[in-house]
């Protein structure tokens, strides 16, 4: 196997390309010139040595001084530290960071728990969410920012219960996000289940 | 224009179809026996004998003995007619209807009123809105269960202003359709409106 | 079942229509004028009296005086009524015609032989092109118009095969549409059997 | 600029990557070991290394011995020589070279002539082509395996009279691929250029 199926190997494994676009991805690179990709390799070797996982929220952020273990985000005096984001992925909190919208902090569980599965905690960081709600007294709520599909509906669920016997210890308000009408939604489109919720939740 | 044209034409004016997709229908009726052709031409010219408009909520309705004028749901005893659900067209009603999960009844204003449009009240059934609620002193809750999308938001906020003098000397309540995460939402991409949303509403 | 219910089941069974579109014809209809309602009922039951199936061509055309039973493409006397043209369905012959470049004549199958079909007879008009083309002594070569499809493949196979023995007494040619590149190709994602051709035929 | 938005930004301009699913790559790339990463980033600094322009065909190919110019499909004594396909693009070469039906040699253009573009000579290897086509006295035929679209015809036809004296002195045919129906092709729906030449090109 020759560098070029080497590569179009592995590029096949990311997120979302087949192999017909890893190879495109392959030809592109040999187009480009030799420092640019020397660049690029390393960017990459680099990745993991620059950027760290979080002791507090556990999401990836790029270490500052090399010394430091809590991001910039958790850092942050400005925001209130009371009201905790339970996101999936990394890529949850980015989204919902972007908006702008949100001004609590957050925590990656960094997957999903699949329906059935006997081993939950083997899935997501659910006693490190345990053990930062022990350690943390100022929290009062906790938003549980999942998706809405059944693998992250049970997801949320097992959080939840997991999390109960501290939330009513603590008395710490467990919230979900709104469900209802999504912009662009149109009543005639709009599938049942979600306009149950648009009525119940009206406002 | 031979008749393949002419029913093509009509075709191609009903909604979503295209001159290409209105020639394919006239083949298919021409492959058809002629009874069914006639069955079909009488079922479209007895439709609007057959179907009427209800004097309550103006929706499209099948008339029973030819006499009566209000449709069966605003016939029915059952449902709370203290909660009127104003719905933009026929096809959203059905579309809450078949959910089953409303109780209340319904208003149907028959149209859009487009942005920076003059005579909103040409638009949409608004005057027979109002004497609607003036009559009907059992409303207790108007709910604006309108699309979202710019023109159905600048529909609801007309309506809603429209019948202000008359919802605050009857103090009746005027809401919105919940909005946030539909079903299927992933938050990475979810627009930052629907997650504004989905936020503030958290429950 | 009233006129809503009978019109939209009507409607769904319409090429390509579900019963979602089949409600909103009904409802268009709805916001019609009676009168147009009356127009388009009478275009449908007068549809096949007006159309007539051509007995050369087999293609549906509009009868003018009404005693005529030939098209106006197998009466036009500039066609070459040497080259004629084997389609499988009407709108075929449509777009072939609104092309403009094809100046033979036509015969209509009416219809595809399915892969591994008993009686293949029943399926097209096979024995009315075979007494066309013995009654027609001035074709010269056959194009076999077929879609490029195994069911389509398959019916021009069977097209061929059953008038082999007349064409070979009539030294008549019979000929496929070129295969090849289609407008908008791009070698990386043309598939194998197309690209085989592009290179057998290339000129 | 972190690493993360650095790696972000190399990714959204891979061919067909936007921003979001540069950074999907990126957190991808993060939950990877880190001697995967290093392995990753070392196939990329040694691809251009490893990979070579071959001398005949100008594709990309893996060099052997570190000493050979020419690649395999060159130096392959069972191809026949005597005919030339032109290609835009070494994708395009292995597109054909995948499907088996091709038994001669390639020469990659590597690139496309804009339409109106004042020096087309810069943009292809238009020079390379014909001092390659003037030192090789076997050549008999050359193909122009270009794509359907504008741009590509009009590559084709600037190779084409740019090499007009060269194939005209030589005796060589300039052929070009077949154009027709692709698979899967239905008249209906068959645009008219492509209907005009499945016509022509009949067989």
């Amino acid at each position: 196997m020759n560098s070029i199926e080497k590569l179009t190997r592995i590029f096949t494994e990311f997120p979302g390309i087949g192999p017909r676009q890893a190879r495109r991805f392959v030809y592109y690179l040999l187009t480009r010139a030799e420092g640019t990709l020397d660049d690029f390799a390393k960017n990459i070797s680099e990745l993991k040595k620059e950027i760290s996982v979080c002791e507090d929220c556990k999401r990836f952020y790029e270490k500052r001084s090399g010394k430091e273990s809590i991001c910039n985000i958790c850092l942050d005096h400005k925001r209130e530290r009371g009201i905790l984001m339970v996101v999936q992925r990394d890529i949850d909190l980015e989204s919902i960071e972007k908006n702008g919208d949100f001004k609590g902090v957050y925590f990656v569980l960094g997957g999903t728990v699949p329906i059935l599965e006997k081993n939950p905690e083997n899935r997501i960081r659910i006693k490190e969410l345990e053990s930062r709600i022990k350690n943390d007294k100022e929290i009062k709520e906790i938003i549980l920012g999942v998706n809405w599909n059944p693998e992250s509906e049970n997801t949320g669920i097992f959080v939840e219960r997991f999390l109960r016997p501290i939330t009513e210890a603590h008395k710490i308000k467990v919230s979900h996000l709104g469900k209802g009408l999504s912009m662009g939604s149109e009543l005639e489109y709009t599938d049942p289940e979600t306009l149950k919720n648009a009525l119940k939740n009206r406002n």
